[in-house]
């Protein structure tokens, strides 16, 4: 390695972990995997680190450093290339940065540039990348808020305890005036729906004003509280201009609406940052504008990070893709998000901070997708936990008997489970269930 | 075509263009692309098209609709597909989709959510999928703020006329102070540079905090101005939390920086139109965190609608990934960039609209990467203009004979083009373009 290079790279032992962000990125490069990855360091942070004329060297403090390289496979070694008409000539690695909090503060938007920005993703010789992961020392997320509620508190505030949460997705989505949108949200819930939603393709829009439709739906989450005696929840979408988040927010709360959701990456993190220093209800993310970033294996970034990112900014419950088909989602990549909800974000640096906890709370998994009751005892096994929620829309309000049915049909479902009954069984006492199961087949 | 994938499909004369933005996708399905197209419609507007048990049905009005659908390769007649171990079982298509703006209304992050969002990337039998280009009716974009300043107005702004803007990249970027920041972003108008700038990676921090910096980069800027008799701009770079860009623009512009730079999609594209309302001065926008979501050639979104849609929330300049190895980009990429910052935002619309002219101003465009005096020429080609702007950094302020020395080689540069004289001519009797030749060799 050359002595330019050499300035950036540091052993995890020599650097001070507590004062930088680590960033694990693959990439593929053309030339030798120091000297690329060197190369990145430079390019993320200290681009040029002299005056012309003047003996100074910005490296020591602000450069970026390479603390793990790992070569996966070398020109020589292919295993399963990006650029596939060039691997014979390309290194694939791994590579774990240290990125130093000094150059970039606590602002979302500014880790988002170092992180992913020109940097990162124009650097010589590398000709592809994927910031596969980051973690973050314990002092750093001691000053960022996180979720306000977090799972412990989303179970309080819905009253469910051991057994995941049942959102269902309220449809027709799209042109449904409120008055008839509220009618079957009220069904939903009389049939035991934790959550009914908002599709998040609904807006404040003429044909279904925001303040009107909060009204009515708020207006009916309690009278469905009152029959059913069990907490009602309505989640409306308040994605609009960043604006327009707080107002939103007062007029939705104000109405009734007892959680909000925004599109979080169509609206931006950091606006929903500045919505959860001011929200008194949960804050719950869906999933649009991720996949262009996420879902090219060997480019862009991983959507474990996009989900770290989200849970950083605020969100207490996270909706992404799940599994099934539809989703085009493997196992192990829901899994991966599922983690990024409920895991420590300061795995390196934790055995430097003798178990101290991570500060910021686990935000509620929801892998999204054309759930139904046949979906969950799946889901439930994956994860190995009840801490997560399904988000069906069709398997409630296209429940063929209507959407309280649809909604039974879900606490049926988790009931076979708990009780350890096969789902056909079970629905042979269930009607809605059985019905269920034939709508889905 | 079966009558329910009809309900998805118009002619562009049949439907009232004034009331939708139209949508260009790339596509490769595993389905005949007529059913493929059609679910698309479906799962990006009315998944659930009606209530269960209910006469009616949301389609005519609020369903996206194909307009044009163009099969570019079949399974019998491969051409370049994305998912190459199955080339022989894929269509590649491109559709144009007519989305109901009654759907969304006028917000950027409900437009991103339509066009980017969940119901694009999970369509069933659509594996792969890159949002090709974005246009809108007038009547859409008289709604919208758009440029406050556009080219005709930064030109005003900067006293620039008839010749490309020269930016510089004030460097060492990270970790130098105030005091010699100043002072060599001094010597660089002194020089002649129109407008030296933060780099995307300084913030406000600790050692350069905003205030501090803004404060003596302004007295320099009027010292400079005084000096040379011309105007001297400072961009500086307001990016960070969303509820910050507005005090930051207040304690900038009132300190003296007299252009305004954010780092558009770490920090929130509405976040961005926010500030255009507040502003009073030229915004800049820089490129970070977009490669991830356009670089894949089959999947994401391209490169130009990003741009449109930074000129859309009110950039008056916009600097993307331009010209050189550096940067990875294709000639055609950049001036699909270029365009998008400079060309009507209503393309298909115009023949309805009888020669109505675009309500959005243009942008300046500003390929970035790697550019000194000897690259502006073929970028000056390429475009076929003088609206452009070229933003170096080492070649003004690694300039072996200082950023003075910088940003002279620039205008001699540009000299040497305007007087037809090869540029190893005129570096004979121009020392500092002379030097600048030999360093970039």
């Amino acid at each position: 390695m050359n002595s330019e290079d050499q300035a950036f790279f540091a052993k995890a032992d020599q650097i001070d972990l507590s004062e930088y962000v680590v960033l694990d990125y693959f990439f593929e490069s053309s030339v030798e995997p120091t000297h690329a990855a060197a190369h990145l360091c430079q390019e993320q942070s200290t681009a040029q680190w002299k005056r012309v004329g003047v003996d100074e060297d910005m490296r020591p403090l602000h450069a970026a450093k390479v603390i793990d390289l790992v070569v996966e496979c070398m020109p020589s070694q292919p295993c399963i290339p990006f650029m596939v008409e060039h691997w014979d000539r390309l290194w694939a690695c791994r590579v774990k940065i240290a990125y130093p909090i000094r150059n970039i503060g606590r602002a979302l938007p500014n880790l988002i540039t170092a992180a992913c920005g020109e940097g990162a993703f124009f650097s010589p010789g590398i000709h592809a990348i994927k910031l596969q992961d980051i973690s973050f020392p314990p002092g750093y997320l001691e000053a960022q808020e996180g979720p306000k509620f977090g799972i412990a508190g989303l179970r309080e505030w819905t009253g469910v305890h051991n057994r995941p949460l049942f959102f269902g997705v309220i449809k027709p989505n799209i042109g449904l005036a409120p008055e008839p949108f509220r009618d079957i949200a009220y069904e939903s819930w009389l049939g035991g729906l934790d959550v009914a939603k908002d599709d998040e393709l609904i807006f404040d829009t003429d044909w279904s004003p925001f303040d009107k439709r909060t009204r009515l739906l708020g207006e009916a989450r309690l009278d469905a509280e009152q029959k059913t005696g069990k907490k009602c929840c309505y989640l409306a979408n308040v994605t609009d201009e960043v604006d327009r988040l707080i107002p939103l927010h007062d007029i939705g709360v104000a109405n009734g609406a007892n959680m909000l959701m925004v599109n979080a990456m169509a609206t931006g993190l950091s606006a929903v940052r500045m919505l959860r220093k001011h929200t008194e209800v949960p804050l719950v993310a869906h999933f649009d504008f991720i996949a262009p970033m996420t879902r090219s294996p060997y480019y862009g970034v991983h959507s474990r990070v996009i989900t770290k990112l989200q849970r950083l900014a605020g969100f207490d419950a996270i909706i992404f893709a799940g599994m099934g088909a539809r989703m085009k989602t493997t196992r192990g990549g829901v899994l991966a998000d599922v983690k990024a909800c409920t895991e420590t974000l300061c795995a390196l640096q934790r055995e430097h901070t003798a178990d101290a906890p991570c500060p910021i709370k686990p935000a509620l998994p929801i892998p999204g997708g054309s759930q139904w009751a046949g979906s969950i005892e799946s889901l439930y096994r994956d994860i190995g936990s009840t801490d997560f929620a399904i988000v069906p829309g069709r398997a409630v309000f296209g429940h063929p008997q209507g959407p309280k049915a649809g909604a039974a049909s879900l606490h049926q479902g988790w009931e076979a489970i708990r009780s350890g009954v096969p789902l056909a069984d079970y629905a042979r006492d269930h009607e809605e269930l059985r019905v269920s199961i034939s709508h889905n087949h």
